[in-house]
């Protein structure tokens, strides 16, 4: 999309400096931006790369003059402003308007007006899709499924049969929603249920098989959510497993069956959400984070990459490490564990001094 | 599915009690249940939000009168009954029997009776199927592959060539069986395996270039095996990867190259075993296990969540923590960490004492 | 294929002993292998399952007659010759050349002579594809991404718009070039950004929605790379994610936006690297490794299973642990919190007899 650097300072809430009849055809990082392109400079960093006579994206209080630029967009909160940006500039094109030949749409699905939908898509009997939905190839809905608006779901996503999802969903390529859930009993009590009960050893080891619970739950989300690239969300077991408004879901993330999702989370990439457990509003994982199940994650919560949380974690935490502690005693810890080697040798040396009182007396 | 409660209860192997003839049409949890919908109170906390002039599903030595309910399933174990009772209600409709006009199925595959194939699938040259197969939209499987009764694929499901699956196989949508294994190889040693064969630093650190060996076994899996949504098992290097009889395998767990899987092994979500590690009988994963490569773990072992095995475990142990270590070994050494910043402040005032007693000496 | 083992040790620049007339038909592991199958000694272990009269690959040293062998090839390293001999006897089949009749190509599509493409596939506008790319069922490739020569494209592969791919790209199946970034901000500082700037308790918990940064950077891939089955790397927010030449990358890895990754790395099963790192050349990380966004790994850098790398590593470095040490420093600090119990009873036992000399004296 084209348009002047001074519409673009109006579209962003930001202050124009400078040239406002420049065009802008795109964004870049400053020394890589052409002569059309709005240079980013979101953090002090980027500030020394820009090129005189060239265009800028600067946080209020920068002096658009100091760098020799034409023109610049002054914002409050640089980082923000991008998210207006690259909206505007966003090049993918989506599938055609309409529905593709190829497609197969059961009859008695319902799909509002303005939907483009890709080669190879399917979708199932009794679907409702709302208005706007961009759906590219081989993505496929199961039955009974309800989509509210201007979702966007990316090539091979896979939403199985009654789900329910709020407007503004976004899907990347070849995630699901709605698997069965990792459910399943032994005739007897198993060896985990043992240790569970006891931590202690096991009584008696015995062959046992799995008998598989069917999920009949679906899976309930709200409006807002995005899921990245082979991200999981399983259905319920009789109840359906709920993800709430404004959350978003990384690449390869997975999250179980039951689950109890609260408002605008934030999951990084490959973090694990057992069965049942419940999480609150505003609860950051990061990378690879892996919470047990059956246990419940306070509003607020931000645990760091790579934590293993084990039990309950109370609302506004700050937590690090397997298993899960307070960042801080997480960060003592590991001093502590540095410096054994030196209280080693205190020890040793203690015992030594000890011992030639002992000898003297 | 509709039945009445004293079929339900013949079905289940439980005890009626109450108005045999109340039609029951679905299951819901205890507080959530329609008239005619069975509430599930499998553990003492559901058993409170029983409705009066409900019907239930509750544990032998309950009393369904204290409770109010008109009709009532009493069995030993709710837990196993709910796999016979969510089988049963599952509403999961699944493709049209027969073979959608759009799929591609090659002329020399043999498919069993009773299958019902979705949409732009694809069966490739030489391929057998079992009866009564349910292959949801978009699935592949690839040439020479063999495949059991009574399987279940799942939307965009990837079965490669030369593979061969037992029945009753399950495969949520997105899983992969077969790709090519993980195996390169650099013209002279690699810094790995110089750091494998003494832990030590690497003699001299040079350009190193992968050479890829190509993956020329397939995979062979048993009878009643489930695999997530996104879970891959790759082929082999020369002979198959092989998993047992009755393994239940999440969403997102990894099982490389040439491992060998005995039977009725439950991995959870985002588990891993790297390639040629053998794994024994019933051993339990808990979520992100990781297992090296080469390994062998014993039958029965136990794994809690986030645990990282790099060397072979004995059968039967019970194990947590990276690098794993018996469960009870484990939860000391985090207790011991706990009370470090205790251990060097009694050192310290030690070391104080013993100089004052010096001097005084 | 077939042919004599004469034949076969040329082609895999190796030295023949013996009848090299013999016909080879396959590979296998010794004990396993048919008579016209060339048995893999490729360790000592091997040697001794090796059976008299048969052929097999050795290294050299080894004296073929001590197994009563008919003809052997001998190389310096029996791995690397795996590498060739896989290939040769790889009996994948691959699509028929030229282009399914299903598949949806766009018109301004040009792809080079020698394709041979699946069902179900679909190549979006302005695609450029070189010679003799092998695209299985069901992968899509969005408009404007321009791959290589010899491309290996499995079952469900995603490579999204505006791509740029080398020579010899292999990709398993549903694995996802190009998905949205995971890129989100706050109106106001969020949680994380508090903690990242001081690591301690947040001055105030309020509510936040997240607001999305489009992703208009695409992927560049250099030649020789290699995906998992499930793997995902995304496209860049501004300038594109780079992947160098070389690379090899296992079943789900996660490379996140804005990444740099150099040359010949290999990334192990389930890795996942967060956005904006640079990564040197020849970087090793092995299974469920984690690296921190916005960091440095030096060239050469070998990181064990399950290591969680947080902060920049200098080049050369051998590391495993969370957080990610020295190997040397890690199997030191996990010896010193094994011996603790001791370390506490020392302590304990030094304070009763310094009690003891203190009330001597």
């Amino acid at each position: 999309m084209t348009r002047t650097i001074a519409e673009l300072a109006e579209a962003l809430g930001g202050r124009l400096w400078g040239d406002g009849s420049i065009t802008v055809t795109g964004a870049a990082e400053p020394g890589e931006a052409g002569p059309n392109q709005i240079a980013l400079a979101t953090g002090a960093a980027y500030l020394e790369k820009l090129t005189a006579g060239g265009i800028a994206l600067l946080a209020e209080g920068t002096d658009p003059e100091a760098y020799g630029l034409r023109a610049a967009v002054l914002v409050a909160r640089p980082r923000l402003a991008m998210a207006g940006l690259t909206k505007s500039f966003d090049p993918a094109r989506g599938p055609a308007l309409g529905i593709h030949p190829s497609a197969v749409v059961a009859e008695s699905a319902v799909i509002g007006a303005g939907a483009a939908i890709g080669p190879f898509v399917v979708i199932g009997e009794d679907v409702v899709i709302g208005r706007n939905a961009t759906i590219y190839s081989h993505v496929s809905i199961g039955e009974k499924t309800v989509i509210g608006d201007d979702v966007l779901l990316r090539e091979g996503a896979r939403i199985c049969h009654r789900v329910t999802i709020g407007d503004r969903f976004i899907m990347n390529p070849n995630a699901v929603v709605g698997a069965d859930g990792f459910s399943f009993v032994t005739p007897e009590k198993s060896g985990v249920e043992e240790i569970r009960e006891g931590l202690s050893q096991r009584a008696e080891i015995r062959e046992q098989h799995w008998t598989r619970i069917h999920s009949l739950g679906g899976v309930v989300i709200g409006h807002d959510v995005e899921m990245g690239a082979g991200a999981c969300i399983d259905r319920g077991t009789i109840r359906a497993t709920k993800i709430g408004n404004g959350c978003k879901i990384d690449n390869q993330v997975q999250i179980g069956h039951n689950c109890q999702v609260g408002d605008d989370c934030l999951f990084a990439g490959q973090a694990g959400i057992a069965g049942s457990t419940r999480v609150g509003n505003r609860v950051v994982l990061g990378g690879k984070v892996g919470v047990s199940d059956n246990i419940f994650i306070g509003d607020d919560v931000i645990a760091g990459g790579g934590t293993d949380i084990y039990t309950n974690v109370p609302a506004g935490r700050v937590i690090l490490g397997s298993p899960a502690v307070k960042m801080e005693t997480h960060i003592e810890a590991q001093k502590n564990i540095r410096r054994l080697p030196r209280l080693y040798a205190q020890v040793s040396q203690l015992q030594e001094t000890v011992k030639k009182l002992l000898d003297k007396g």
